[in-house]
């Protein structure tokens, strides 16, 4: 077992290791440019913590290249949706559409995804590929299909809060669950604790970005990470404000909706504008609780998994952590 | 054995009968109508092909998923490259940007190289995914280096022949020889005979590209299909202008590299002056030795494949078809 630094220094070590040929280089230097960016890299160790459920050896070559090519279909996704949303930075530095053009937006996306499914097709033993592939599938197509949905709940104004969640479960959180199921599926793990697995990631996932739409408006502005009351000033239809539409007064929402329709040239007075309104209709314990119940569940599919629970101490802190926000 | 036409048969029926979900339809009605807009699917009757030459049975079940994969993917590519090269037209119907918007052509494009990977993990058997998944990448990977060549060559002014070839080779050709190998890797073939079939792929498809540039210009416009001269008036530096530059004398590619300059204002006549360009220097012969050099060497390798020749008759003939341009 190794704990998640050890993790995280393993993928390093592995991702140093590979690398893409040198030419074309306008193909491949935004594959190399993206992944310096510097996530966090919780997607790949999460997949290894899911294998080391179930397999206890200092060796993680099986489980390697499985983690890696979920490493690259993020970063695939993060330079297709960066040019959908036309956003000029990531992590502060340009995104590759900006430092280079849509062109090489794209096509660098696309062999980079391929070469996601080329890693998928080195697991160690043959016999577990065509399970990985159909995992991790289905997985890439419902991220896809998240990614469509948020698109189109830009242009609508019914959107229920159940179609918001699967979203974000779509979006998000399926590719940790997919991650956690490629993890027990590379340890040969029986498919009802591959499964449990799938579902714990999904739903930690699903509480996470639930949380997220809390803290972009209620977060302490030194942990968060982004500018605190982007998505007010953005007009964007978080969870909080389908909740709001769900349960305030036809005044409250009536000024909800007024206040979703100015620009952000007094910053200040709107975010304190809209965040009263939430906090008079009780909005972040709703958000709360519903971070709650997914969390919960999550964690009940983790205790399902059939291993002594001395294994499970690694994942389960580090997902306990996350949910936290403690990194 | 099937006739090319019982195999387009085969296929169609097989297309028929697999969908994309309803939902989001904003992802899949661009798949389903680029599907529509009429290609000849001659990529996965190759590979039904190859399937067919180790494998007598009416039965093509265990192949025409991998071959759903190869047109999937190949529609992929249109999808994206019209992005690149702003093509309003595709068969003389709107391309897929054009008709939503780019978001549209670059999700659903990647939603349907995602399908590409799934009908080809519903192989009949497991067991050949891993080696059809290895084949795969590997010729997509060649796929999307060669679009990133042609990008490449378009602001270059130094492009040598060999470059030219290579770049012909992996956006087109080697696509037609992962095809052949793909179909097969699904028969079981022996591994030698699988190799020897992606080269005849692979050289024969570069060879009826090799035609496509001679054919631009000097194609029966009836026969040809797109507009005879299109290459010349859009200055593109086909094989044509790059053999002039390497065997005409120093007025002569000076006048190319004049005309080259120039717009499309007197289509007839510019077309006219580099066609004499071409002709005085033998170009068309140049071109249809080097057409000739490739096709032969191609056959070579279907002749060492490991059958009898009679079950060979319908891959050759069909092959010999296309360089003839018979359909």
């Amino acid at each position: 077992m190794h704990t998640l630094p050890e993790l995280l220094d393993r993928i390093a070590q592995y991702a140093a290791e590979q690398s893409f040929p040198d030419q074309p280089s306008m193909l491949y230097e935004p594959c190399d440019y993206i992944l310096t960016l510097g996530g966090k890299r919780l997607r790949p160790a999460t997949l290894l913590m899911g294998y080391e459920l179930f397999r206890d050896s200092d060796d993680l070559s099986d489980a390697l290249p499985a983690a890696w090519a979920v490493e690259l279909f993020h970063n695939f996704t993060l330079m297709h949706d960066d040019i959908m949303d036309a956003a000029p930075l990531r992590r502060g530095q340009p995104t590759v559409h900006t430092r280079w053009n849509t062109t090489t937006g794209i096509l660098s996306g696309d062999v980079m995804l391929i070469y996601a499914y080329q890693f998928l097709s080195r697991a160690a033993t043959p016999d577990v590929v065509p399970g990985l592939l159909k995992t991790f599938n289905r997985v890439a197509i419902g991220v896809c299909e998240g990614q469509q949905l948020d698109v189109d709940f830009e242009t609508r104004d019914d959107v229920s809060i159940p179609e918001y969640l699967r979203m974000i479960e779509l979006k998000t959180a399926v590719l940790l669950g997919g991650a956690l199921e490629m993890g027990a599926l590379c340890a040969r793990a029986r498919h009802s604790d591959a499964n449990h697995l799938y579902h714990f990631g999904r739903l930690a996932g699903t509480a996470f970005q639930i949380q997220d739409d809390l803290l972009d408006t209620y977060g302490d502005p030194a942990k968060f990470g982004k500018q605190v009351g982007g998505d007010i000033l953005q007009n964007k239809k978080t969870l909080l404000v389908l909740k709001t539409l769900e349960v305030a007064s036809e005044a409250d929402r009536t000024e909800l909706n007024r206040l979703m329709q100015t620009g952000s040239d007094h910053a200040d007075t709107k975010i304190a504008a809209v965040r009263n309104l939430f906090n008079r209709n009780d909005i972040p314990a709703h958000i709360e609780a519903a971070k709650q119940q997914y969390q919960e569940e999550a964690f009940r599919h983790l205790d399902a998994v059939q291993v002594p629970e001395e294994r499970k101490t690694v994942l389960r802190s580090t997902m306990e952590a996350l949910l936290e926000r403690e990194f």
